[in-house]
């Protein structure tokens, strides 16, 4: 089958820029949201990104209102998913609402569309089967679209290997790399490595083994990387890394977790807020003496 | 005080490149090995440095032959000894071997002299009391020197204020970046890091979540790194990681020992051997497409 027309559910950050990409790649696209304010911020932050892509020359400005062409924003579900060929859902993080989401969807959706989530931690089997079509189900993950150009495509035992191959070209299509996780695993890979490597960055830190900029340089001088994980968790966000941390059990982790939630406690959430491990906009390890 | 001859315990790769470095910053160099086949090899190796350094414009021709003349080659502990200021003993990574070698330095040594070692994964305060002056012994860990410009400071509990900062001054006139660990700490920073990091995606490879090149992908797209952990774990050696890796404990790591035992009796090393998870000269990790 050929994908024309895409559904994006949830016109959040990530559901967003997926529907813009997809626009922008040539699809059809409905961007849907019970929130009408939420469509409106979506499509506001539509042309921030094109003025964004359009200036730094990755796209003309032709196109980028071509694209704008190609998106239907709706907050009527059935009017959203006719024609769909594939659903990217991104509605909030939170189990028993996706649940509820996908039954609709499933009730709703044209008998021929592919069902993809693009949960973080969460697994597509707790979902397959309430959408009534496990075999065309599977996580298709975005990271950020535009800087971070990596989709994780992640099936359940159930989903069909024509979806999955499937899922592959389209994320080439979609500007992205496409990564196939074998198995259902939470976190896919990247976050399994990076919460790995930020476990081990806060353990130095709480362990009082060495200071924030000590660890971000051994680590950014040996990989000629431009930030190390605090520089790296300042631009996650604090909150998002102390929601992450604090589920974890051991000790060493619990320590972080707390040292996370006294910056939270204090506003400091990082890039976002202004103050984080480093304070913005001018952090010392983005200074040109910071590796002397 | 200050540092003008640095005496090099132990002709190996590092010492051999902590030695130039040295002479080329200026410093009055001793090099003693007990071995005189491995002076010559280190000769042989600072030469093959040189012409590298001066064919990359890092350095000018005629530095390299004021570097040479620098350098004494020595396999007479007492004589190899006589006026250094600083030494930096890069021995072999055995507790019992360097016990040895710091007591009888402790007993040559002129009395003004600074003890560190550059021991990988052992820590200062098993040969600080050894060497007859704890309070002027430090660790002094380097990476690779030329490539990996870092240089771990780490001091025992009984080390003075004064060697510290006198350690981070000459890390830096050694153009390495000086970083201070507070507390001991096997492994240092950057190691901490690389092992939690390689462990994940150990765990993710033996449990058969991705594969190879799936994981790297997955990192190099995200932070713009030139590879991934497993493109990492083949330049590092196999046999080296397998070494690190089977020290631990827990049932994902001892898996992941496991298969890289299977590689290491394949002869599979990784760069070194020109296989190891990629094949060499030309891994596909460093094709062009290998991120489409």
């Amino acid at each position: 089958m050929t994908i024309q027309t895409i559904g994006i559910i949830g016109s959040g950050n990530l559901g967003t820029r997926i529907g813009l990409q997809a626009a922008i790649s040539g699809y059809a696209v409905s961007m849907y949201d019970l929130d009408e304010r939420s469509l409106t911020r979506s499509m506001g932050s539509m042309k921030k990104l094109l003025s964004h892509l359009t200036s730094t020359r990755q796209i003309t400005e032709e196109m980028g209102v071509q694209a704008m062409d190609k998106i239907l924003f709706s907050q009527y579900l059935n009017l959203a998913l006719q024609n769909v060929d594939l659903i990217s859902e991104s509605v909030v993080e939170d189990a028993a609402i996706k649940t509820r989401v996908w039954k609709e969807i499933g009730e709703l959706a044209p008998s021929h569309t592919i069902f993809t989530t693009n949960t973080s931690y969460l697994l597509p089997s707790q979902f397959a089967e309430v959408s009534g079509r496990p075999e065309k189900f599977c996580a298709f993950h975005f990271h950020d679209v535009f800087y971070s150009r990596v989709v994780d495509i992640m099936p359940h035992p159930g989903t069909a290997q024509e979806v999955i191959s499937l899922l592959e070209n389209l994320g080439r299509k979609l500007n992205q790399v496409p990564i196939l996780i074998k198995k259902e695993h939470s976190g896919y890979i990247f976050n399994t490595l990076l919460i790995a490597w930020i476990d081990a960055a806060g353990r130095l830190l709480t362990g009082e083994i060495a200071e924030v900029e000590a660890i971000d340089k051994s680590w950014m001088v040996n990989f000629g990387m431009s930030a190390g994980p605090f520089g790296i968790l300042d631009n996650v966000g604090l909150d998002t890394a102390w929601q992450i941390t604090s589920t974890r059990r051991n000790p060493a982790s619990r320590a972080f977790a707390a040292l996370l939630e006294t910056y939270v406690h204090q506003g400091k959430l990082g890039t976002k807020s202004g103050e984080g491990f480093y304070t913005y906009p001018n952090p010392s390890y983005k200074h040109p003496d910071f590796l002397k």
